[in-house]
């Protein structure tokens, strides 16, 4: 069985569902038959490569709230995210273009290695003071960190169209399976789940997903075949 | 919407398989939004990759049967395959280890050209007098009147390994769909169509899968979740 989950570095409760989904992944009984792959969905497409800043005073600015009220809401998924044993610093969060890190999940994926950098990624916005965006140091870093070799971080950062297609792709996928916003999770491309729900929605969606894998398809069968013992032959003469 | 098409060379059913179709799918009115993959089934995998022989006469051995009655089997396709306005020589066809030509095949879906490959190798094997297995040059002949590029698959076929991955993936996947011969349709990974059958159920397979994929899942909506317009902010103050 597999399980997609679209997902933004940008997306504080990105972080928090794949905590919840992952708690519903351990408890299920057929885990280790569970594939789960990481994809792209950029909240800002359009903002420039090179634009970081803080969060509370983003938000602040692009939805005419007060910063106090930004903050507010911050301590409140702070709140949640304590609830999961997950840190989360209220404070001091960067937003920023996420392509390269998108970008660099895909090729972790071709190596493996996507869910540990995705949660190196998540680790270093949302728990480490130390910005993450608009710097490629801190990018490389946290690559390193998650066990992927320096050298390959640095060759994919360095060629912007490396996966780069990849990203576009999950993201037109995305919007075909009626996402509007992330985390969005995918079951065997049957059942979605929006949003960072309860564990035991995804529990819930693991088992009824499970149940329903076999027949994987229904088949008309009758019709003039080839096999191993041959084609349709006559019968002995 | 998506159809896969298992298949082998070696399988005279799915040459007339691929053909029935095809007249479906030329008279399916959303045929422009149909893609068409071939995937790959060997209908004897253990064959020696370098032995080839008279299909007739190989079919006599393994079934104990008479070369007549096999002779007799092959003229019966011939008279379906002509129904169909297909050439089909029932005499001379060889069989043979089709495990490079599915590599090819592999290699001609990276660059669009796979349809044509297929049909290329259909022709060659049930309607030209040459033979086609174990003979790397009219291999290359034949791909190279296919569109594809000489030096591209002198390439692929000397390197054991390329696109062999592939092929085995295809393998494994036919026999978790629940595939035991071919050819084997799939449409959507949600409907299957086992054998070479009139053309009305390939229409009405199309047609059921075509009705049947919106929307693409269901979804559980209502998580806390992030999107263009934020991350579920409260209400101004």
């Amino acid at each position: 069985m597999r399980v997609e989950i679209w997902t933004d570095i940008n997306c504080p409760f990105c972080y928090l569902g794949k905590e919840r989904f992952e708690q519903a992944l351990t408890e299920f009984d057929h885990r280790a038959e569970v594939e789960v792959v990481h994809r792209s969905f950029e909240l800002d497409p359009r903002l420039p490569a090179d634009e970081s800043g803080p969060v509370i005073a983003k938000i602040a600015r692009k939805y005419g709230i007060s910063e106090a009220q930004a903050a507010a809401n911050e301590r409140g998924i702070g709140a949640q995210a304590e609830a999961l044993g997950l840190t989360y610093l209220t404070e001091g969060r960067d937003y920023g273009n996420s392509f390269d890190m998108h970008r660099l999940l895909h090729f972790a994926l071709s190596i493996g290695k996507q869910d540990a950098l995705l949660d190196a990624l998540y680790r270093a916005n949302f728990a480490e003071e130390q910005a993450l965006f608009a710097d490629t140091e801190r990018l490389v870093a946290v690559a390193v960190g998650a066990g992927l070799e320096e050298s390959a971080v640095r060759a994919v950062l360095a060629d912007p169209g490396a996966y780069a297609d990849d990203v576009r792709a999950d993201e037109q996928e995305a919007a075909q399976l009626g996402a509007t916003g992330v985390p969005f999770f995918v079951f065997d491309r049957k059942y979605g789940v929006s949003g960072a729900q309860p564990a035991e929605v995804f529990a819930q969606a693991l088992s009824q997903a499970w149940t329903e894998r076999e027949p994987a398809i229904q088949t008309i069968g009758g019709g003039e075949a080839c096999g191993p013992d041959g084609c349709e032959l006559p019968a002995r003469d």
